[in-house]
């Protein structure tokens, strides 16, 4: 099949080998695929991945143990648990010890014709929802963690710090509490695309309003930390999703002072990120930049990467 | 009156003017006062505060508009706050930005004859209590903070890094909870007078058990955290006890990768702290390195600062 690899280097494959179906577990068609940031990521050598890359899908159902599902249009939860360890049974099978994760962990992605997980997995993707909504599915659960980890009263004051992909979909699923929400970033283009509902936007820190309750830091640089410490109220909460490779000069000191609580979040329930999007149907078309055919992937893998882009989907089929 | 001050360099006064009392404050004969890491901080600059040290201490009204209170034996919360803005409203007087913090912000501290509070912030000491027991209490609902932070179920796994003072007490009050409870430290002769009850002790972090539910950094270094972040299970609790003046580089990609929480614990109520202290007598006395009349405050001071060395007293009267 065809299929986008990274392993010495960003390698394009018409004959790779599909994924067989193991027990327990289904291949699918990969209908749309999105570019995201961590694949760019993996080709700077994090996580030291060696596989199809891609993450972020809609497929349809090609082999499974269960016939009635085959057919069926689905998305996926990238986390391939053990289903078995301490870990799993206290139901964070997100951070089983043992899991793989789809283009990112000892499992092949979904920048491909086909891909494989494991039955319990999969998700069928409401009729009301599009290809494109439904490939926005896995970053708008990572969104949605913070939904999961925090409990909103809609009287909150938030700020999202970062006008990438993810923070755009922050602030959007923030607005959705009735918390009173600003996405602070430096692109006018990009808060531009990000308007939408009650949203404030501000192009400067300094517009932001202080003694924020909640802080999302969604800017990919430790400076977004630090930004995010002095915008934050005392006993606030600020929520990390950028990972940074490298370590940055920090100094945590006020996070003492100010007992204030850090929350990292990374992955999201995806049955929630169907519900939110069946809900509120987020303007998520806005945010792709181009879209190309699978044997064009290097040329979109360039694309994704240059300054300034959003989002880049990819279709096998 | 006597008193140990820092501007311009540490200096020792036999004629401070006494505290005059304010309108809904109390001054208080200082019965014996406790010198604290902070104390040796803000003589390297931390806070830039200029005036009389200490914030650790034990006294007796001298004056106060109510007489029932006068002669009483009494602790007080160091946070003198305005009781009127948002942040006071909201129950968060510690936090009030308009405060002063005995001997550390705008407000003389309690090395010395006398000092002054507001008399919101004094609580009666019980009989049962000695003067000893008495002068810890502020450390003491520091490390109760915690346990207003996290809620204890009992069968958590902790671990306590740092065999300072805050620390031992730290780890002294998570046994009270049910919790396993690991200290580790690099101290022979700390960790030897830290045992007590189920506490565990481990002089090496290889020791310390892994996966822990909750870990408490209370090693004064930036390398504390990171060591913090690789023992605390997935979804587990970090509480930053350590204040660093200095930026440190840090890695936080596990935070958001292990979405751990982290929470900065400062000071905690001494309603909690005077109840735990009442209920369990924590052996505080093994902590007391050295006792000193107040007119030997330098040479007391000194003996603080040396390696090693844990609670140095300060005797007043």
């Amino acid at each position: 099949m065809h299929a986008l690899l990274y392993a010495d280097g960003l390698q394009w494959r018409s004959d790779y080998p599909a994924p067989q179906c193991r027990d327990r577990w289904v291949t699918m068609d990969v209908l749309l695929a999105g570019i995201c940031r961590t694949d760019l990521e993996i080709t700077q050598g994090y996580m030291a991945f060696r596989g199809v890359l891609g993450h972020e899908f809609v497929g349809r159902i090609r082999t499974c143990d269960d016939p009635e599902w085959i057919g069926k249009r689905v998305v996926g939860e990238i986390n391939a648990a053990c289903g078995q360890c301490k870990t799993c049974c206290q139901g964070l099978g997100r951070h089983c010890p043992h899991r793989s994760v789809l283009g990112i962990l000892n499992l092949d992605g979904c920048l491909a014709q086909q891909c494989a997980l494991p039955k319990a997995n999969v998700l069928e993707v409401p009729s009301a929802l599009s290809d494109e909504e439904a490939a926005f599915i896995e970053p708008l659960s990572a969104a949605c963690e913070i939904l999961e980890q925090i409990v909103f009263h809609g009287q909150e004051r938030c700020v999202v710090l970062g006008d990438g992909k993810l923070g755009i979909l922050c602030a959007w699923v923030l607005t959705t509490t009735g918390a009173e929400v600003t996405l602070v970033g430096h692109h006018p283009d990009k808060l531009a695309l990000a308007e939408w509902r009650h949203l404030r936007i501000a192009s400067r820190l300094e517009d932001a309003p202080s003694q924020a309750d909640v802080v999302i830091e969604a800017t990919g640089s430790a400076q977004g930390l630090m930004d995010a410490i002095g915008l934050c109220r005392p006993r606030g909460t600020i929520v990390l999703k950028s990972t940074l490779a490298a370590s940055s000069p920090l100094n945590l000191a006020p996070v003492v002072i100010q007992e204030l609580t850090v929350l990292g979040s990374r992955c999201g329930p995806f049955a929630r990120g169907l519900r939110e999007m069946e809900r509120h149907h987020f303007p998520v078309s806005r945010l792709i930049s181009a879209r190309y055919p699978l044997p064009d992937a290097l040329e979109a893998f360039a694309h994704a990467s240059r300054p300034g882009v959003l989002k880049v989907l990819l279709e096998p089929q």
